[in-house]
């Protein structure tokens, strides 16, 4: 089982892969995702993944058959383990837990050559009713406190298939980060007794020169303290400390096919990271947080710079990225 | 003039290019360093790089011509600026500074062929107090408050010129991540009082399974919660708070030089990120902090699950690792 083991000082958690360790041969520098050949993601090679945990199948097909739209299956290859008891130990001055965790991976399409801007909007649409589904059913699961969905688009950004595809992890514990972002938003709350998202969002709203775009329910911002070019955020417009369909996810499909459309005119279809952040388990409605969507296109590389400060060098102005994003003629 | 601007939530620092930034156009997808051609950082081209800050010339020659065996020169494109006084200012809800700052490049050698493990061992003490006399000078400079030395080795790991070298950034401010390091040993001595690496110093020599290798001053070690493949760590076996030449940088030149000959050996010559941990200006002699080197390999490739949660997944144990470089025929 693979293992949590925390670092002593600064109290990161890693999850080190214990049984099968990669050892040095198995460090190529080639590339890691496959172009052409086998896809086990595409629609007839269902036998190939293990079973479904979930589909959509419109047709009314049977489970882990072709006729699906969407399906959920668990990760062949999970950083963590499904099964067991949680197990927390120490080693003199280390703390480890064993490796207990989910680890899903959601097939957005049958089709291989879909991505988040071309596939139908209805697809979208239900790759986040697949977000909310999933995290629903592993909240009931005591043995986690937080699921991190992600996604991962081109090698580059650390995609190991081609095929369009999800991913979420649940954990046993919360991650370092999404405490500090939780408790940098209690803080502020405490202080003004407001959502500090909220008073981003009309901050942006009045300045306008880091709005991407708008919707009904939504809005899509280049962030002020932006890690990367061209990271774009997508919020509710109104308070909601966690991700849950408001009556549907059509407005949201809608800003983040939209988004996702404008990125890849900018910047020629880049790789791209996008991850969900949403309140904790334990604390799922609350006045202070404020779930998003952020997008992280992979067009620098982490240095030691980045490695020893935790400071981020963005050579691309927010501003000048959002006005690049707005005006793409998509 | 570049920005430090501050994440209103979670407290992160970022540097954005203010005048000259990237276009879409600029993030080209190819190799970033030039392979052959010309070199700005061999003998006999002095003249292409700013005058120089420091350099060593056995010989007497004079600054900015050939004869060296190493210079520190600015960084041509600096991510920070020299010049200036401190401005600090709001934008409503958002913090930001001027972006004063030193940005300096240590050429280590000036033969293009070199790197840390194939240079004379004098060429990586050199290295080492070409570092002390920087961050001395710095420091003297009331603007900053923190030095952040790096080196960058090969393309995937950020570098920009193949020649070897490392770089320096001062800061107006100290970086989060020093600052939750620092404090993170703090709470330790506050508790023990016993410096938390000291600590961990003890129980690896205990161990030794994650002991790389030791020499009379210093220890190598693959840490518990390593975030990427073959992390190593070198460290003073006596407490240091501050980085400094115990008479002499010779132990510590031999350790690492015989550090990047086992990673080179094992891993086929890998791109990698080196970073100096050091106390902050204000506090450089306290019982609490232990600076260190900290070496990351760059086999593993940042993604979703990473930005989302701070968590890293590394495939190799860091016993295994530890294992690798020590039985490594060097």
């Amino acid at each position: 089982m693979p293992e949590l083991r925390r670092d002593p000082v600064v109290g990161r958690w890693v999850i080190i892969s214990i049984e099968r360790g990669k050892r040095p041969a198995d460090f190529g520098a080639g590339l890691t995702v496959k172009k052409g050949g086998f896809c086990p993601f595409c629609k007839g090679n269902e036998h190939t993944t293990p079973p479904e945990i979930m589909a959509f199948r419109p047709d009314g097909s049977r489970p882990n058959t072709s006729g699906w739209t969407l399906r959920v299956v668990p990760n062949k290859f999970p950083a963590l383990q499904i099964e067991g008891h949680l197990d927390k130990s120490g080693e003199g001055i280390y703390d480890k837990i064993n490796g207990v965790g989910a680890h899903e991976v959601i097939i957005e399409s049958p089709e291989h050559q879909d991505t988040l801007a071309r596939m139908p909007l209805k697809a979208v649409e239900d790759m986040l009713w697949a977000y909310y589904y999933r995290i629903s059913d592993l909240k009931k699961d005591k043995r986690f406190k937080y699921v991190v969905v992600f996604k991962n688009e081109g090698d580059a950004a650390g995609a190991s298939l081609e095929h369009s595809h999800s991913q979420l992890i649940a954990l046993p514990i919360v991650p370092k980060q999404v405490i500090e972002e939780i408790d940098g938003a209690k803080r502020y709350y405490e202080l003004k007794e407001r959502c500090i998202f909220c008073d981003i969002i009309r901050q942006e709203l009045a300045s306008q020169t880091r709005v991407i775009s708008e919707n009904r329910d939504f809005i899509a911002i280049a962030p002020f303290a932006a890690r990367s070019p061209f990271e774009t955020w997508i919020l509710p417009q109104k308070h909601e400390s966690n991700f849950a369909p408001n009556g549907n996810f059509t407005m949201l499909a809608e800003i983040l096919q939209r988004t996702m459309k404008q990125i890849d005119k900018t910047l020629d279809t880049p790789p791209y990271n996008m991850m969900l952040h949403i309140s904790t388990f334990m604390d799922e409605v609350n006045d202070y947080y404020h779930w998003h969507l952020e997008i992280m296109p992979k067009l620098t590389k982490i240095a030691g710079f980045e490695w020893g400060s935790g400071f981020y060098i963005n050579p691309t102005p927010p501003e000048e990225a959002a006005k690049f994003l707005r005006e793409a003629k998509i």
